[in-house]
């Protein structure tokens, strides 16, 4: 019998695989939980990683005509009230503020006082407060388009929590626009939908299926909810994106209207879409293995870690110099138009604990460096998304940095959309879905299936009845099909196209 | 009798200062009152320069080692209580949520439901959430130093808000360190202030006088509080940002205890900095003048606007192609090493309304293009500053641009210091401290009086009184001060050194 090889993380993705989540998160001190119920503390390194996110979805809201803004984090109760499937979706999860002291109680303890006339409620989202100025923003067509995105924390008050994929409080991003047409705001639907899947892809190395949601897992109070569905390496699907179209629910309820070229008045079209922190939990599920994180190169807060191997205080001073000498020189070169990050890090610590503090926090390349590897000019380079490690010497090394990093982000991504193609299948039959879903073995029900393609009708109650037995929801319907005709699976009756279904977080 | 010169802001300084404050704002779309009480809607132009101030902020918080995080948005009540004097400082003013979720009510509308155990506080600041992460986190010596900064959102109920400087929800960064020793906690401390006053001076173009504040204005729990203080137009100070020294109250409150080298078990040290969106109402305040926002170019959203002048569709289309073109050349050119900021505004409406547009939003240089212009080769060129205008050379423009924009930001740091040295004086009679700060015309007392540098003793009864009733306030002790003997001008007896006085936000 081989020994089974120790990895850095257990238990293993096979093993357990919501334990080694949490554990990924932990030894990479990405986040904790917090003394405040469903609350976490994103720590530095996590926070980098959501902070470069922002980065480049800024860029390219801004290369696609948005400003940012910032409205109030408070909604008055009355507000939410005005759109009622908007308020049925949130009123069961909401912080409720009351008031707006405290007071010495008749135990000596504080307690709330000032009561307020009208209760707030903590923004799960802001439809209804942005919708509220967008009424007085807009009299006529020459007001429009308005397209404005907000950085910001939103609020849910969630009764099972999961770090960075569902918490109370999260941070976000969410764009809110308004036009004067419906094809105008359809056409920004779709256009901020490519927007997310381009990041996920490019960016994140995560490929995602671009779809349509079925009418029970649309946002509350939209007319159609675009998604961006990815497959996670337990073959759950997690949505990583979402771009609502809103028609004209919240200007009808809000009274936003213009006057047109006619000199006509008319309820304005409205959209708005939103990514949040839960892509760093999708990030960490996508491309990290049992040795922890592994972090795509466009989003890592370090690219290189320079680890200096010494033995004395001899050796130290030269091998330090070195390795300055070198981080200068990759600090010259560039990845993505932007310069290498390279930190060196000299703690005092054992080699081989430093060695694999980096490689759970995911650091894409790293490089160590000992008076031998002077002496011959080298360096030994370890790759952290393969586990190659060579030596090379120092000037390739300088010069190729940018073209390995270029080779790890494809390379990422390969590995990914391969997990999700040896794990989609076009099914047919309902025995076959049937099968598919179902474990032999209970206790793998973590692991079982993946994507299932299969022609579904909407409406039909033996689908929900069915995906209900089997735990798998409706993803999306892929926008990109062809349209063939076909038979739902469920109900048997004539299809109108297929959707893509999944165990999902 | 001359004409009094139309200014594009009614009222102007002179007339109605805090009226001129508001209209500046709203000429300049820079933000807007929201419908929940005390909160304001910062608009996409105001965005920017806060934007801008972030991004500058952050490289300096990052280059002096600070490393950025996340903490959550509520307090458990329990933890404000812990530190005496820090609840005392915040119970009066805070948000209150006390219940989960809304459900249908009585008479048909929703009611807060789902109360919760223990209320939670909106975070009015987080010294306390952050100090029960660290106390987590720090256990020995090797743990320390932590320097943490967060960008937040942040609570205080205020009861009479004014935009950007007193606002019941607002924006800014907080910092929190937590070290081994004393001295280094100090030294952070007073290294921050030098950040904020580095940053204050040189990005915004706004003096400061670096100080302490006295113990009646000190930060709720700290030992000491640094303040940079400015002066704005009306002689009125405004505190620019502060660096509390917290010594070890809180540690002690919250048991963040390390071990230290001996072995020994310590408490920590600990410090908390911020600056806020206030900036942008000291920045406006400090340089925008009767025909609007003035903008110091480091901090501004674009540097350049090109506006083409033409009469009919065959100008149209030369003028814009020059245009084009200079604006291509223009984003060539860089300042502060990075690109210079150009928009074009080729909207089809007239060319004063266009022109004045531009003016009350600040933007530093407008260049104008006439069919005229371009036969010269020219440009006709207005700096925003100083309301100078001229004919140029196209192409020396192009390479003058940067250190026109230079110019523009040292000018007006230049104007804002003469207007502060001009309205500072040192006094030594109580007599003349009285004269100083009492106008003789009461409507006039808005502009009345300046900084004061007086010799004072901070435990007299009689300097509270005095300033109580002239509306003075002490605004600091200035750090770098000479020693010299004195008496304090209110009680005659001996002082430690001058502080300064004035009216203030």
């Amino acid at each position: 019998m081989g020994k089974q090889p120790k990895t850095a993380i257990t238990p293993t993705r096979a093993e357990d695989y919501p334990q080694w989540y949490q554990q990924v998160i932990k030894s990479a001190d990405l986040a904790e939980v917090s003394p405040v119920r469903g609350c976490m503390v994103i720590k530095p390194w996590g926070w980098s990683i959501w902070e470069n996110m922002q980065g480049v979805l800024d860029r390219m809201f801004k290369d696609t005509g948005h400003v940012n803004a910032y409205f109030p984090l408070f909604i008055p109760m009355s507000f939410l009230e005005k759109e009622a499937e908007h308020v049925e979706g949130f009123a069961k999860e909401c912080a409720v503020v009351t008031h707006h002291r405290l007071e010495p109680g008749p135990d000596g303890g504080l307690v709330p006082a000032g009561p307020l006339e009208e209760p707030l409620i903590v923004r799960p989202t802001s439809e209804t407060i942005i919708g509220s100025m967008y009424a007085k923003w807009v009299q006529s067509y020459r007001d429009l388009p308005i397209k404005i995105n907000q950085w910001a924390n939103v609020v849910r008050w969630e009764m099972r929590t999961r770090m960075f994929l569902r918490t109370t409080e999260f941070l976000w991003q969410e764009g809110h626009t308004c036009h004067a047409t419906e094809e105008e705001a359809l056409e920004e639907t779709r256009l901020m939908l490519d927007v997310y899947a381009d990041f996920a892809e490019n960016t994140m190395a995560m490929p995602v299926i671009k779809g349509e949601k079925t009418a029970d897992e649309r946002f509350p109070g939209a007319v159609s909810t675009l998604t961006i569905e990815a497959m996670m390496q337990d073959r759950k699907a997690l949505q990583a994106g979402t771009s609502h179209f809103l028609g004209q629910n919240f200007s009808r309820a809000q009274d936003i209207t213009y006057q047109d070229q006619a000199g006509e008045l008319q309820h304005a079209w409205t959209t708005s879409w939103g990514v949040s922190t839960r892509l760093v939990g999708a990030l960490i599920m996508t491309h990290s293995d049992d040795d922890g994180l592994v972090i795509p190169p466009k989003l890592a807060p370090s690219h290189v870690v320079i680890l200096p191997i010494y033995k004395n205080d001899e050796q130290r001073s030269v091998v330090l110099e070195y390795c300055d000498q070198l981080q200068k020189q990759l600090k010259e070169q560039t990845y993505e138009g932007e310069p290498i990050r390279v930190i060196m890090d000299d703690r005092d610590i054992r080699g081989g604990e430093k060695k694999w503090y980096h490689i759970k926090r995911g650091v894409p390349i790293r490089v160590e460096v000992g008076p031998r590897d002077i002496e011959n000019g080298n360096v030994f380079m370890s790759r952290r998304d393969t586990g190659e490690s060579n030596g090379v010497s120092r000037d390739e090394f300088v010069t190729q940095v940018g073209t390995i990093l270029t080779e790890i982000q494809s390379s990422l991504f390969d590995q990914a959309l391969k997990l999700r193609e040896d794990n989609s299948r076009t099914i047919d039959t309902l025995d076959e879905f049937r099968e598919y879903f179902t474990p032999e073995d209970k206790d793998a029900l973590e692991i079982h299936g993946g994507f299932a393609s299969s022609h579904f009708c909407e409406d039909a109650p033996e689908v929900q009845k069915v995906l209900g037995e089997l735990k798998v929801t409706t993803r999306c319907i892929p926008l990109d099909q062809e349209q063939e005709p076909g038979t739902c699976i469920f109900s048997g009756k004539p299809s109108t196209g297929r959707a893509v279904f999944g165990k999902s977080y």
